[in-house]
């Protein structure tokens, strides 16, 4: 297995565009690859390239604020890939595909599934978008009938991110199960919190089948845990977020009110990375409660204290209010 | 030992400036202070605050940059006083002083130095400004002849930056030997670096005094080690950091087109925190060239690999000409 670059992309966007100095921006798993490219692009088109060396976790995490202040005519951001090429006024996105064979794992899931499963929703993400129709027809000829989501704003069809399930919660009333297909429990546990429905994780690397279930409701028990602790806490600290597609003060400002209202001391931070190790340095905040990105709050283990997403903040504010906690994970967007 | 915050200061500019929302920033030191001030000053003015939860290393690491897009009218950076209040748009610069008793490490001094040192420099950080010209007096008054330097930029007469020397540098004719005042043995060391006279740290905190030529000789030491090693790198790594004081691009494209053309093959960076942590994450790399801050280079001993401040890529690059080393530490500007 290796990750395929979309090379012939870049160079339609360096002919059409003639920059004279890109920014070069990948997400971690692939920073391993940015020196070649760099190298790449400026031998083959005599480009300045300038890696952008953050982390990049997605089109929420960009840096079109930063591009003008280090004199980049464009970034292109690897990996990250929606149904349109530019996101800002800089950023411009590169497909990045995994040469995996699918083949094994399907035939493992039609062997297991076969008969039993009338109707399958297929979801991924964006690094298998090229497989993505390849497989629901593979499926549906050999007895499995599949299909994909139709798309919704930025996301392709089939298509979901840590923070947006739209593309399952469309399908929820015609499939019996979900097939994720890729590596991301993170993402198949969404699959299954958004639409309560059996969803199964099909990794093509490992060849495994998971049943996601257990994982769904473990995070569950400790989002519910978190939200009932957070509301004992006497001092909350809200975190907004400084990465340019994460940043909600609006909403930030509407919690701290709320919040307040009922008698909680509320604090508001802003901060780019946020890392159990960087909360742990401040003492006198009971909880803290994050409007940057759902999965901090939903997929770290570490903090010593609780962390609430968006969406646990507002379940928070129903219990405050006497309400019921409700479904924290209903709402096919997670912001 | 507290810290004294001058609260009298923030609430001159609130009543000069009547912000609505300001920001709170503070070193990391200084962190554990911020939420009883953000509930101050909340509580006494009706302002809104959000504590910038970011590192804050000094008046080269504030938030002008991003203090309208959060919606900021101020910010106050807490402990990085200088000779003006205002830095940048936005920022507004409190003092913050140790009440620490200079007295017992200054009787220590005059014990262990009267009759040996006929005249010294006094050095010191923004933390002890206002003892600053009481112990030039007691030293003067006690038999050792002391004075300072007279400020140059921004800095106040007697103070140094852990990149900014010229308060040692203009005195270094007129002087036996500097004393500097304070916790930190890395501007100790930078005044001994820079000025090649005898220099002691005088700590008010643990009363203790300490040459620190050998810490000094090891400093340089290493960096010397460290671009004789860079001399013999293939691919070098140049970071231009995004901190809106420390951004060099300018420099760092010099430096990328002077090593270029002695055959090294050169990767531009970007980037906020230089942690030794994140460059271990890039392969293929084999020295980092960093035109941030001095202290990445010269004060980090985690590197897998020589990472080189601005002063040592200079000193690379005459090595590459088939010049001498030279003194990498004779500026009293290190970037």
């Amino acid at each position: 297995m290796s990750a395929i670059i979309r090379e012939e992309q870049i160079q339609n966007i360096i002919m059409r565009e003639k920059p004279k100095r890109i920014g070069i921006q990948a997400p971690d798993g692939l920073i391993g690859s940015v020196l070649a490219l760099s190298d790449s692009i400026e031998s083959r088109y005599g480009v300045e390239t300038v890696i952008l060396f953050d982390p990049s976790y997605g089109i929420c995490d960009l840096s079109n604020l930063d591009a003008e202040r280090i004199g980049l005519d464009l970034v292109i951001n690897l990996g990250h890939s929606v149904n349109t090429e530019r996101v800002g006024k800089y950023t411009f996105l590169i497909d990045v595909e995994y040469d995996v064979d699918f083949i094994p794992v399907l035939d493992k899931a039609i062997a297991q599934f076969k008969g039993r499963l009338n109707k399958v929703g297929v979801l991924t993400i964006s690094n298998h978008k090229a497989q993505l129709d390849l497989i629901i027809r593979y499926l549906t000829d050999r007895g499995i009938k599949a299909i994909r989501g139709p798309g919704h704003g930025v996301l392709f069809g089939g298509q979901v991110f840590g923070c947006n399930y739209y593309n399952a919660k469309d399908l929820v009333e015609d499939v019996d199960a979900f097939f994720f297909y890729g590596q991301s429990r993170f993402h198949a546990i969404g699959v299954r919190l958004v639409t309560r429905k059996p969803t199964y994780l099909l990794d093509p690397f490992f060849n495994v089948i998971e049943d996601v279930t257990s994982g769904a409701e473990l995070i569950e028990r400790k989002a519910i845990l978190s939200v009932l602790k957070a509301k004992e806490a006497r001092t909350v600290g809200i975190i907004v977020s400084l990465k340019e597609g994460q940043f909600f003060m609006k909403q930030a400002l509407e919690l701290k009110e709320k919040l307040s209202s009922f008698g909680k001391k509320v604090f508001l931070f802003t901060m780019r990375e946020i890392t159990a190790q960087r909360l742990r340095t401040i003492k006198g905040v009971d909880a803290f409660l994050e409007t940057a990105c759902p999965r901090v709050a939903l997929d770290d283990e570490e903090f010593d204290r609780p962390v609430l997403s968006y969406d646990q903040g507002l379940a928070l504010i129903r219990l405050l209010e006497g309400g019921e906690l409700g479904d924290m994970f209903s709402s096919p967007f997670w912001v």
